[in-house]
């Protein structure tokens, strides 16, 4: 596998061209408008898989946007990789602030990025990640160092809460069936500190109402003498958390595994400054649970953060009204061996609990996931740490994210196998924003690691 | 003046075909669109306080909408009546809830108004209510009935906020002075049950600000480590109130006037039924100050309402969002002795104690105004209350409202005389809201009840 740099160097102009024109099909799932263009990016996805050397490859129908399977099967007695990705990408809103067109890409340096970043939607979520795994599949089947079995299941439907994949996989388990599945949809710590996400937090989303008054009266008249909902709303969200910042929903940290003063000592060893984290944030301060670092309050402690609140009069100006109903949307991040489903519910009955009479409240549950958390001992998680030591020279930092990925947790019940996150991106890349990229060194070191990934696995399995 | 019963009975069909013209311009001061229809109805007053009887009228220039001035002076040594309304309208939005156009008026029959009611935006607030003084003054004149001076001053921007009219009156003393002002703009408890308005709370209105982080961030990864606004103003929010519902802001209380044990038991005698307050409003409890009644809450006391909050992802869906910036718009009402420019300085300065750090935090007042009392024991308000009893057999019952007039004290600072609330509007009129209405009787009531107001006021001057 030592010919992997000189492969990337003969063909980078390719991987860049190529991936290039993945990033002009504006294949944004949340509008209807390019519903057309989401589909051609399915058959895109599909040629580049029989082009790297996918034996077989299907567009396979679903209730909403087609899932793209792809598979080379060399040998059934060695182990499988599923590669998970998505070709779906976040609407480009607010285009004003982009400084290129997001489906025009264009190659600019930063100052992260000397050799060049690649400008556009989907840059880095997931084309950029995504194609980093049919390239690397490219170079192992050219140059007859592919170790195993692979398959790939690329989605579009990602951005808008992956809707049809439960279904897919439910129905479709001995066609997935794998020993391990990689993922590139998270990042790393910096170039020089290479990373793999080992932990993921789950998620509780709520809409809550909380009325008064059958209408919207004077304030004047009224004002005083009835429960106002925005006032009762603000108190009864103040309730959720004590002086500590510790949440107050009964039950809420019964199940939340601790972690011991060793991991939290090796976590904290992850290069962190609290200086350069504010000022990022324009913050003169950080805030929350009291107790934990500001690392432990994103990763490995569960939250409970407003999302959206309103009700009365928003517009310009004054009006002196009492609004009938107040509105919140409430999210709750969980950590193992949290369940979201039993959140809900501690939430719901403790915020009604919460509400004085003179108000009725509604708790209306919206979605959820589990946390998950892949164990640094797994053969997985080994592969990929030398993967990352052959082609970064470091061991990778395991690192939990804040952040929820609910399909891992269903992987993981479904097909009976962990996922190793292997994210190349950056905190800088801007995903989900205006000027998102993906510099071009990322994306030749992921399509440099990848191959490695499936060398460890395959040896560590013997 | 025993000839008014026939004088109305002889000319009601006139007096109400002539409303109902007026009622047909769409004078929406706060809508551009409709300024033309704003200066033509200042028009129509004018001829309309012409063919009243007034010597001298005048559409008065002002820096934005005019103000029509009339006046008709017999004797300069007999006191001056100064009657103010206004001839411009709310507007009629949202206009699909109207069951017959708004600037088509009809008369309609209602529970409350047998008698018939018109049906058009601005038929209480405030052209009925005016047009009731320029039928009395019709009256007087033609049946030389008028027994002393009398002043008009008709403004077009009070559903705007009157901003015209202080620069007016201050430009404008000599041309105002006035033994007593005049106002139908309030309301009276019930066809059966006369009063008249002798308080208004004041105002202080503003909007704040709770800004953390400088842009929105994703609540996966930043929930828990930052301060989220919405959060931390939910949080400010609710301590503005404490467990009994005393505003806790200090100083706030420091300058209310505390009534007397009599004239709470004063207040207490008024027709009020707790059950139909709350069954009018589906509410199944009221909610306030501890130690007060509805009705003090509602009038007596000072309050502190959110008029509007918003922040973060507030469409359809979820969306995991931790937003930069949270805002809301609160008003208090205040009571005699307080100052709204001092409590709007003491609430932005416990405000802003109240933020933790991690939030930057921004109070904007907006306007304000000051309470204001009429004393029973005044001349105008023994006039009225005698006007009451010669046309409803029953003496008014004094009631302090819960809302704002702030040109009331306005014109007692600058015109240095006391204000007489002569409402004949009800509650059940749906004042700035869809189908506006007033009753036939309470229109003809009103004007036969005015005219007894000048004759008394006259006889008790001497």
């Amino acid at each position: 596998m030592e010919n992997i740099k000189s492969y990337i160097d003969t063909h980078k102009d390719r991987f860049i061209a190529e991936l290039i024109e993945l990033l002009k099909l504006p294949s944004v799932s949340a509008d209807p408008a390019f519903s057309q263009d989401v589909l051609n990016t399915a058959e895109a996805v599909k040629e580049a898989l029989e082009k790297a050397g996918c034996e077989y490859v299907e567009v396979c129908e679903t209730p909403g946007y087609p899932i793209v399977f792809g598979e080379k099967i060399i040998d059934k007695t060695l182990p499988t990789v599923l590669v998970y990705g998505h070709y779906d990408v976040q609407p480009a809103d607010p285009i004003e602030l982009w400084n290129s067109p997001p489906f025009e890409p264009i190659i600019k340096e930063t100052e992260i990025h000397p050799e060049g970043a690649i400008f556009a939607r989907g840059a880095c979520d997931d084309k950029g990640q995504m194609y980093m795994h049919v390239k690397a599949l490219e170079y192992m089947t050219q140059t007859r160092n592919l170790p195993c079995n692979v398959k790939f299941m690329i989605e579009g439907e990602e951005e808008v809460g992956s809707e049809s994949l439960e279904w897919f996989v439910q129905n479709n388990r001995e066609k997935l069936s794998n020993d391990v599945i990689l993922i590139s949809d998270t990042g790393m710590i910096s170039k020089e500190v290479p990373s793999v996400t080992t932990g993921l937090r789950g998620l509780s989303y709520v809409e809550v109402e909380v009325t008064g008054p059958n209408r919207d009266l004077h304030s004047g008249l009224y004002g005083g003498a009835v429960a106002n909902p925005i006032n009762v709303l603000s108190k009864m969200i103040a309730g959720l958390h004590d002086e500590n910042n510790h949440i107050t929903v009964p039950g809420f940290y019964d199940k939340v595994a601790e972690l011991s003063v060793e991991e939290r000592a090796e976590m904290a060893k992850a290069p962190f400054s609290l200086e350069e984290y504010k000022d990022a944030l324009k913050l003169n301060d950080v805030y929350g649970e009291k107790g934990y670092s500001t690392n432990e309050r994103a990763s490995i402690r569960p939250t409970l953060d407003v999302n959206g609140i309103w009700g009365g009069y928003i517009g310009e100006g004054a009006k002196t009204v009492i609004a009938s109903t107040a509105y919140a949307k409430i999210s709750m991040r969980l950590v193992p061996d949290q369940d979201w489903k039993e959140i809900t519910e501690l939430f719901q009955a403790y915020f009604e609990s919460l509400a004085p009479s003179g108000v009725r409240v509604k708790v209306k549950p919206h979605h959820g996931g589990y946390p998950y958390v892949t164990p640094i001992d797994s053969l997985g998680y080994q592969a990929a740490s030398k993967a990352y030591e052959e082609t970064f020279g470091k061991t990778p930092i395991p690192q939990r994210s804040g952040g929820s990925i609910p399909i891992v947790s269903l992987f993981e019940k479904e097909l009976k196998s962990k996922t190793i996150l292997m994210g190349f991106g950056l905190n800088s890349d801007a995903i989900h924003s205006p000027n998102e990229h993906y510099g071009v060194w990322n994306y030749l070191k992921g399509i440099e690691t990848i191959p490695y990934f499936y060398k460890y696995f395959v040896e560590l399995s013997k």
